[in-house]
C-alpha cells in the first residue's frame, strides 16, 4: 500500500525528547516500513525513518531558534501533502485539523487520528462541521465527547517490541512517570507509597504552566524518606525505571485519552496501579496486568497486593495488544475499509452515470 | 459584482476599539454596497454591516470569555467560504495566508490583501511555495522583502468622508497617536515638541508586550511641562484630537506597511511630520501634505514650518486619494482584472479543447 503519514512538525520523527504523538507516527512509520508498504513520512528535516522522508521545515519547530511560525509551517505541508496526493492510496493525518477543508474535496482518502483529549466544545462544533472526516480514536473512552463523529475504529498505540526489555524479579519500589500537574495526581502516588511503606521513585518533567503546582503542592511531600524526586529521564533509563519497578502508579484524574506509560510498564512486565478515567480500563485488565482503582483506600490496598500480578503476563498482554505491528496491522484494516469505501462509491456512482 | 469579503475574527467589523485591518474590511465593504455591489461579509457575529453578514462565530474572538482557538475558528471560516465560492465572482481575503491551499484549488478569483509587515522569512518561504496566489500591498514600499509575488496592485487604505470633519484652525499643540514602543519614536516625538517649545499631547495605547519599554524609556520622559499624556481615546474623540493639532507626529522607526493615522490626520486637515520609512513617502506629500523627514534635527526645523503647509489641501489630497470610496473603486480594477484574466483562461483552454 502507499501510505502518506503526516507528522506535526514540532518535535523531530522520532522526537530527542517529549512528544508524543511524533513518537507514536514514528511506530507506526517504521512499522508499515517493515511490514513491506511503500511510506511516505512528511515531518521535520531532523527526523530519521526508514521511509521516504519529505522534509517539510530544516529542523523540528521547537528546537529552531528562528521561532518559527507553527501556523504557516503547517499550512504549507498540508498544500504540499495534497499537491502529492494522487500518488498515495491513503493519507493519515496526525496534525489535529488543518488539513480538513482540502482533506474532505480530495478523492484521495484521508484518515486523522485525533491525539489528544476531545473534551473542549470547540472541538466538538469543529467536527459537527467537519462531521464527514474520518477519524481514529486512541481508545474508545476518548470518543465520549463526540460520539457523532464519523469514526472508523480506534487504534491503540504501540511500541517496538525491542524497546523495553522483560524485567521478571523487581526492585522495592513504586514508579511514577509523567508531568507533575494536579490531573496527573502525583500527591496520590506519594500518598500511596508512604502508606505502603514502599519506596516511591519519581520521573517527572515541571512545565512551566505546572510550576506554581509544584511549589505549592507537590514539593512539601518530597521531604518524606520514601520519596526520591529524579527529575527528568531519558528513554534509555526509562527501561530500568519502570522495569525494575514493583508497580507503576498512574493515578490521573482527567479523561486519559490514551496514557502511553501504561504500555511502557506492560513492555517490561511491571503491572499498572490505575485511576478508573478515560482509557485505563480498555489498557489494563483489572486483576490480570495490574488494579483498576476509584479511590485512594482501593489503590493503596491494590498497591500492597501488586505482587499477585503476574509479569510474565504483563509483557505477553503488551506483544499481543501493544506492539507497533499491531498497532500497524489495526491501521492497515482502517485503510483498507476507507479505500473499499472510496471504490464502491466510486463503482457506485460509474453505475449511477452509465444507467 | 458578487464579492464576498473575508475579515480576520478577532474583532468585529467594524471594531469597538483598536484592529485596524478589521476597520479597514469595514469601511471597503461599506462603500462597496454603497456602490450597489452585493456583498457577503464573513465576520464575527457582532459585526455590523449594511453587506450579508455571514457569522462566523458568536462574537469577536478577542472579547469571546471562552477563550476559543483562533486556528480553528479560521479554518472553519474558511471551509465555509469555499462552500459558497460558487456563488461569488470574487472573494477578497483580509486573513493572512490559511485560504492559501484551498484557493490556488479553487476557479473562482481570490485576492488577498496583506495587511501587515512582510520582512518576515517565513513569510517569504510561504510565498515562494504558493506564488501563484493574486496578492495586494496596502503600499509599494510594502512589497519590497518579497518583491517576486504576483502582485496584482497597491490600493491604499481609505476612510469615510464623514469620519472626521475638516479642522480649519489648529489649536497649539502636536499630537501622537499610536502604541508606545520602539518602532513608533513615541522618544522622538516628545524631543520634538520640546526643541519647538510647543505641547505634545499623546494618545498612547501601552502593549503588555511594551511595558517595560514603557517604564524605562517613555516614563522618564513625561515630566516636562510640555508633555500630556492622555492615554487611549475612542474613535469619538480622535477627531478633535487629531482635528485640533498643528501637527501630527508620526516619527516611525521601522517598515510601516501602510500607517492609517497619517490620513485621519490628513481627513481633520492636519498635515503630519513623518519619518521617510516604509509607505511614508508615498501617503505623505513632502511640502504638500507635511514634511517627511531623515532625522530629528529635520524634523524639529519642518515642526517648526508647519505652518507653511495648507490646511485645507491637506483636506482636498484626503478626499481625492484615501477616501473609502477611492479604495473601492481601485479593489473593483483589481477584482474586474482578475475576472477577466480567469476568463481569459478559461477561453483558451475551451478553444484548446475544441481544437
Amino acid at each position: 500500500m502507499k501510505i502518506a503519514q503526516v507528522a506535526p512538525l514540532f518535535e523531530s520523527v522520532p522526537p530527542t525528547a517529549y512528544g508524543g504523538t511524533e513518537r507514536v507516527v514514528s511506530y507506526l512509520t517504521e512499522a508499515l516500513v517493515a511490514q513491506g508498504h511503500e511510506v511516505t513520512l512528511f515531518a521535520s528535516g531532523d527526523s530519521d525513518t526508514a521511509a521516504t522522508l519529505q522534509p517539510m521545515c530544516e529542523r523540528s519547530l521547537r528546537t529552531d531558534p528562528r521561532r518559527p511560525d507553527w501556523v504557516m509551517r503547517h499550512t504549507m505541508m498540508v498544500d504540499e501533502v495534497f499537491s502529492q496526493a494522487h500518488g498515495f492510496d491513503v493519507i493519515h493525518w496526525h496534525i489535529d485539523f488543518l488539513h480538513y477543508p482540502l482533506a474532505q474535496r480530495f478523492s484521495v482518502p484521508s484518515v486523522t487520528t485525533l491525539h489528544g483529549r476531545l473534551d473542549l466544545p470547540d472541538l466538538v462544533e469543529l467536527h459537527q462541521q467537519f462531521q464527514a472526516m474520518p477519524l481514529v480514536s486512541i481508545s474508545d473512552s476518548q470518543r465520549a465527547p463526540m460520539l457523532q463523529a464519523n469514526w472508523c475504529g480506534t487504534v491503540y498505540h504501540g511500541l517496538p517490541l525491542s524497546l523495553y526489555g522483560f524485567h521478571e524479579t523487581p526492585g522495592d519500589y513504586f514508579a511514577f512517570v509523567g508531568r507533575v500537574s494536579p490531573e496527573k495526581g502525583l500527591d496520590r502516588a506519594i500518598g500511596i507509597a508512604i502508606a505502603c511503606g514502599t519506596p516511591l521513585r519519581i520521573a517527572a518533567k515541571v512545565d512551566r504552566a505546572d510550576e506554581a503546582y509544584f511549589e505549592q503542592v507537590i514539593r512539601p511531600l518530597l521531604d518524606h524518606p520514601l520519596i526520591d524526586f529524579v527529575g527528568e529521564i531519558g528513554d534509555a533509563q526509562k527501561n530500568d525505571f519502570i522495569g525494575r519497578a514493583k508497580a507503576l502508579l498512574f493515578p490521573v484524574d482527567w479523561p486519559e485519552p490514551f496514557g502511553l506509560v501504561m504500555i511502557e510498564a506492560l513492555a517490561c512486565g511491571t503491572p499498572v496501579v490505575a485511576w478508573q478515567r478515560g482509557s485505563v480500563p480498555e489498557v489494563i485488565k483489572h486483576g490480570v496486568t495490574g488494579f483498576v482503582v476509584d479511590n485512594q483506600a482501593d489503590a493503596i490496598a491494590a498497591a500492597r497486593n501488586i505482587h499477585r500480578i503476574d509479569r510474565t503476563r504483563c509483557r505477553e498482554v503488551f506483544e499481543r495488544r501493544f506492539s507497533a505491528d499491531t498497532m500497524a496491522h489495526r491501521y492497515l484494516q482502517v485503510y483498507q475499509a476507507l479505500i473499499d469505501a472510496r471504490s464502491d462509491n466510486n463503482a457506485q456512482a460509474a453505475a449511477l452515470k452509465a444507467a
